[in-house]
């Protein structure tokens, strides 16, 4: 196999490469400093300068030198690359490139490729009405804001994943470097299949300090960081410097090196050549100065080279004449008028070294993930429902029902679609999916292994942050994925979730970038039924912190059977731009809603169950039993089921609501019920005792513009929780059908005293139920062999 | 130097351990499956079989293995050890080994060390009215839940920081060690003094498998890990095999090397040799089979060595005669009979094996943190104050106050207190600080690094993760801490800070847990100064997760300036068992309280400030401005200070809020006020705006049971953000003082038609505010200069 470059860089090539680095240089610096004189045809006045100096410069000269000198690969060896800037702070350096290359003013005419579209280019960044200083959604060539560290390789593999024809070059700063997100993610090659995925070249860049410390990395010794990558099982390659001639050539030299062994690699693999090790992915390991090309020192003090030049590394260019001084030869060292001619466009033969249209890193559809967005295959859930002969009859394991939905998926879309989880997908039953395809496995796999092969397309690591990481690059490189989860550990993502959301909130609104497929998380082993891992499992309050996003972005849904889990699911997997909360139940439930009444139910978001309720035509009932989440709808179903045996002509009506957001009015949510429906349902006056799945507040929350939210009486999680029965947990948090019974008759008037047996009887079943437990450690027989209805004809009635 | 052992262990030793380990195996297996029987006396029947199996086997012979073998260590050399288990839901393996030691039976009485006791011990295990499946805060010797995984080794780290005799072995599971927080636990080394701090011994457990796939780091090379973890700064040590004999042999001579290396360097450190490097430090890695000791295959299937064996390896033990026998086989395969005698106690030459008293490590105070918790010493708060001549007058950075304060806390406690935070101490202005301490940093120290030192006790590394886990480990071994953080991106530890509040309220009702210090935050560059970071920095969530938390553990305190920050830092210091969220500015702001009045007003957690409103005496206001946080609390004094302008007959009360938690009812909360102090504070029927940090339904949500909660109308952060300048964040936002006296106007009864230019003023004051930021990059001078009160005499009024 040949195994040399196309050719090296020439000493002309490294030449202009230099003059192209020094341009985005330029722009980098004007961006934080400048709102006027953008070319210096002028000395600098204060007026020139902006009033508030914002952005960051430190690690800038860094990813400009980096973006070169891709784009030179990116020429010579026609690739497509997608470049993640972990360093996403280092905003002007991103939007610099992008304007250099073209792209920029293709996409905001505004900014156009002159010296007065440079003026806005200055003028814009950092500026009230303008762009933010990160890299963000209205970076071209973005798909990672890098303010929240930690999650750069993470993406930069999840993009890679089914796309044999990308290759995603990663820098990673080496303050995050020390986030536990990304030590983790350098497992990721673990995970990649050369034959069918794309490659991913990380380039951990060590300019040796964060905001006001050294970096960990940065003060290793070459040796520690040889061992320790080549113990994760990549091949470090240094480069080590901050003489500009002397690392171009080593820079080229590396990146040909690199990108070698990527195409060896890749060719290898689809050549059919197999092997039962991961190969050792080539890493660059980039050591140059903070702030290279700065000023090495202000006021005495060092810059390059320091933390000092994280930020703003000359502060007073306004009011201090020397600082201004100190600005007017920084950017002079640049020598702009060797680099943008008269009308301030950048010389011929710098154009020339980017790529063309769709290469240019800004322009690459990769990066605008919508564009390369299949729509998913998807059967009729029909074909996979749950079949219903009376409400109650049957018992289920409504994620096992879902699984065989997924399975046909996997068939039907064999390159763009995946599942993610935590090591959790079998025990959330969604084994069925093992019957199509299997876990993705680079590693040995022994003979007595099961479910794993280089091509199996669940992917399972015991890191909720690569989950989620992978799943966010899958989605935003414009693929489709659902990630199961236990429902408590979900919020180990809380703050990947608000990324994405903020990120999917301001994308919707640049019309440049095309939808992408939603965020959809499936939560299982929820917390009525981690009653066997005790407390620690026991959380859900995922969907509060949700629920704080914009509207027009998240959707939460508590099915409480199959059939319903089959219509939210397959409604999830067909929407965009949103992030879908599904929390369903694995264990066996009793199914209640045949397919056609789930379909109707969904699409409603909430609605009156006649045959579960007694109410006479015609009159309002005397309380309204709502629930939401599979486990509530149970025991408000066995609440009803004992209000009706006892009091019979107790009148109740049952409501159940599997669209969280219904419950909010219209104004607050698109999907809020509109106000005579939402009224028409739980009444305007009458008593709702509602069975939550989550933290009672959160209906509050949802409900209180409500007419009749005055009269909503919500039980849920209470945070009390233990290793104990399924039962005893929700008895604990009085969600149980005893303590439901017994709010609905305290809460109608006048009940209390005319049914005071009935509560003494509701107090003894309590009471035997925890005689029971505590002597036989599992649920009474009343309890355990409960179902709906108990007295025969019960179903009938009111239906 | 001697470097040798103490002595090897002898063979009879290791048979006498091999007993032991049996010992504690068999009471292992006992606890997931027996209610009665629990010597094997009788044949095994389905009646002594629980009815339901719960626990985790795989983990738990390795985990017992491991115990044994330090306790050995510690006999042989007097040491007091801490055991982290982080696979902690290997329960029953922590509860066999204390109970074996005799610390079980002393904490819990009834669980005494003979047959019935040990039928107690097996019967309460995963049993309703029983102990949790996992290692618990009911555990014995356990500070680690290990229900959530990722966080053991950064909690060894922090348990031996400033514990010179302590040494914490650690065990990391090898599904653990793929999470990310684990992963950038490896780097605490670099943070642990040898001369000042304890050891931290990491035992990479490899059981090869998770729930149901292998392990990355079980399918590892033994040379890449030898090179990860040497890359990592260690020096890995390998016990490999599943032949106890040797693997007692290849344990015992590995645990006394390493902990002689350990010895080597602290003798070193402390006796004053310095080195610019940090000593390779030893780890072990474990590889020993899931599940070591248990059933080889069940029903053909194999399960040990396999992931079958990591929850209950034969599960149907009472109806099936075959996995009875299987189960009463692998009981017998311990010979209970060599192990305990007739009374069912630990035979005397295996009970010599444990340590004594408070060596064992059921038993160690270091495990019982507030046992070993001394007070800390604090100055009094008006040493520190800022002097108030007028409200509004001063303009100060509210955290660099505190820092003054904590500084005078780095002086007097020099050995128990510390400050973490990620690489943010300098950004959120607490560098006070470092006039009396350094950041710690044990690697090198170039010439012109400030601030670092191996004695430094300001912990910063780019991890909130690390920095949490870290505070918690100090804090649950008896010492205090503050942790110091952006406030968006506290939200990356949710789920820790979930995690330590089950913590909190379980270990709260034991009463042989003593107090531990609170976890107390302080949550700078918040959201409403994130203005110059943008969109991704913009988060104020984190109250409304903490605010799912038990009532007693959580407290929410949002101080408007200085003084009220210094109250506030001091009381929730002293405070224990608790967490403390403090949301504080660190920009130059207005500064409104002197030190006196900031004392009451904070010790009643709100308060009408009457210096700020014009309320006629004994007359109700027309309308109460009320405000939390120290934007939103400037915010409505411009408004007030506008509205007092424009419309001087409007009587207008201003409230504002502290303590968050009395805004709730007395029963939701102790800190709630109680009815009649909330109402003659907000009225029962006068409007009330109301000007929040975070996002306005929390407020809703902490005061829907008020009297006047109607009319309570709250603006907060909705989501809107990006680069931009802080007031035009407040615009975005409509909480700014234009927005907040519009409201004010519209929600007083009859106003809005009077005020009609009023209104109309107000909308011009936003158009030039809009017209000025787009035009100049700054706020308007009207904004920017705005001090209280704008009019000569406006602060009298009312007083």
């Amino acid at each position: 196999m040949d195994t040399s470059s196309p050719h090296s860089a020439t000493e002309t090539e490294l030449a202009l490469l230099d003059r192209y680095w020094r341009a985005a240089n330029y722009l980098s610096v004007g961006q934080i400093y400048l709102m006027a004189n953008p070319l210096l045809r002028e000395p600098l006045q204060p007026e020139h300068i902006k009033p508030r100096l914002l952005g960051h410069w430190g690690t800038t000269p860094g990813l400009n030198f980096i973006y070169a000198h891709l784009n030179r690969i990116i020429r010579q060896r026609d690739l497509n690359l997608l470049y993640i800037c972990g360093p996403g702070h280092g905003g002007p350096g991103m939007v610099a490139n992008t304007w250099l290359e073209g792209t920029y003013s293709e996409i905001y005419p505004k900014v156009s490729a002159d010296a007065q579209g440079m003026q806005h280019l200055f003028r814009q960044f950092s500026f009230p009405g303008g762009i933010p200083s990160h890299a963000a959604p209205e970076t071209p060539g973005s798909i990672h804001e890098g303010g929240e560290l930690g999650y750069s390789l993470v993406h930069a593999f999840g993009a890679a994943f089914d796309h044999p024809d990308l290759i995603v070059p990663c820098v990673i700063g080496d303050g995050e470097a020390e986030t536990g997100p990304l030590a983790a993610s350098w497992h990721g090659t673990k995970f990649l299949n050369a034959a069918r995925d794309g490659a991913v070249l990380p380039i951990l860049h060590l300019n040796g300090y964060k905001i006001a410390n050294p970096t960990l990395l940065g003060r290793s010794s070459d040796e520690d960081l040889r061992q320790l990558f080549a113990g994760y099982g990549y091949e470090p390659l240094f480069v080590s410097g901050d003489d500009p001639q002397k690392m171009h050539r080593l820079m080229a030299d590396t990146l040909d090196r690199a990108f070698d062994r990527i195409r060896d690699f890749q060719q290898q693999a689809r050549q059919g050549h197999t092997s039962d090790s991961v190969p050792a992915w080539p890493m660059i390991i980039l050591r140059s100065p903070k702030g290279w090309t700065g000023p090495k020192t202000v006021d005495g003090k060092k810059v390059e080279g320091f933390w000092r030049a994280h930020q703003v590394p000359v502060s007073e260019c306004r009011e201090n004449d020397e600082h201004r001084q100190l600005l007017q030869n920084w950017l002079q060292s640049y020598r702009p008028d060797d680099l943008f001619d008269e009308q301030g466009r950048l010389k011929p033969e710098l154009q020339a070294l980017a790529p063309q249209g769709e290469k240019r890193m800004g322009a690459t559809p990769y990066a605008n993930g919508g564009r390369l967005r299949k729509p998913l295959k998807t059967r009729d859930i029909r074909e996979f429902a749950v079949k219903i002969d009376k409400p109650g009859d049957t018992q289920e394991q409504s994620t096992a029902v879902l699984a065989s939905y997924l399975s046909a998926i996997f068939r039907d879309n064999p390159d763009n679609f995946r599942l993610f989880g935590p090591d959790e997908t079998a025990s959330n039953r969604l084994s069925k999916v093992f019957d199509v395809t299997n876990r993705t496995w680079m590693e040995e796999i022994r003979d007595y292994d099961e479910q794993l092969a280089p091509d199996g397309r669940v992917m399972e690591i015991l890191s909720e942050h690569q989950c989620q990481g992978w799943l966010e690059g899958y989605l935003l490189t414009g693929r489709h994925g659902l990630f199961n989860c236990y429902e408590a550990f979900i919020h180990i993502i809380d703050s990947m979730f608000n990324q994405h959301a903020k990120w999917l909130k301001v994308s919707r609104k640049l019309p440049w970038r095309e939808p992408i497929a939603s965020l959809n998380y499936l939560l299982s082993s929820h917390v009525w039924r981690q009653d066997h891992n005790g407390y620690s499992h026991q959380d859900p309050g995922f969907i509060d912190h949700v629920i704080n996003k914009k509207a027009d972005i998240v959707r939460v849904y508590l099915p409480p059977d199959a059939n319903t889990l089959l219509w939210v699911g397959d409604h999830c997997l067909k929407t965009w731009d949103r992030i879908n909360v599904i929390i369903a139940g694995k264990q066996p439930e009793p199914q209640w809603l045949s397919m056609d009444e789930a379909i109707a139910h969904c699409e409603k978001g909430m609605g009156i169950w006649p045959w579960a309720g007694n109410e006479k035509p015609g009159k309002q009932p005397d309380v309204v039993m709502a629930c939401a989440g599979d486990v509530p709808t149970m025991e408000t179903l066995a609440a009803v089921d004992l209000l009706r045996q006892y009091l019979p002509d107790l009148s109740v009506r049952v409501v159940n609501v599997v669209d969280l957001m219904a419950l909010q009015t219209r104004d607050q949510h698109p999907h809020g019920l509109e106000e005579q429906d939402f009224d028409a349902i739980f009444t305007r006056d009458r008593p709702v005792v509602f069975a939550f799945h989550g933290y009672p507040a959160l209906i509050h929350r949802l409900a209180y513009q409500r007419n009749n939210h005055p009269n909503f009486h919500v039980r849920g999680f209470n945070e009390e929780g233990t290793t104990t029965t399924p039962f005893d947990m929700t008895v604990l948090n009085e969600l149980d059908r005893y303590h439901l019974a017994q709010e609905a008759i305290l809460r109608v008037p006048g009940l209390q005293e005319k049914a005071a047996d009935v509560l003494d009887k509701l107090q003894e079943k309590l009471a035997a139920h925890h005689a029971w437990v505590r002597e036989y450690g599992e649920d009474i027989p009343e309890v355990r062999d409960w179902k709906w209805p108990s007295q025969e004809g019960g179903g009938e009635v009111g239906d």
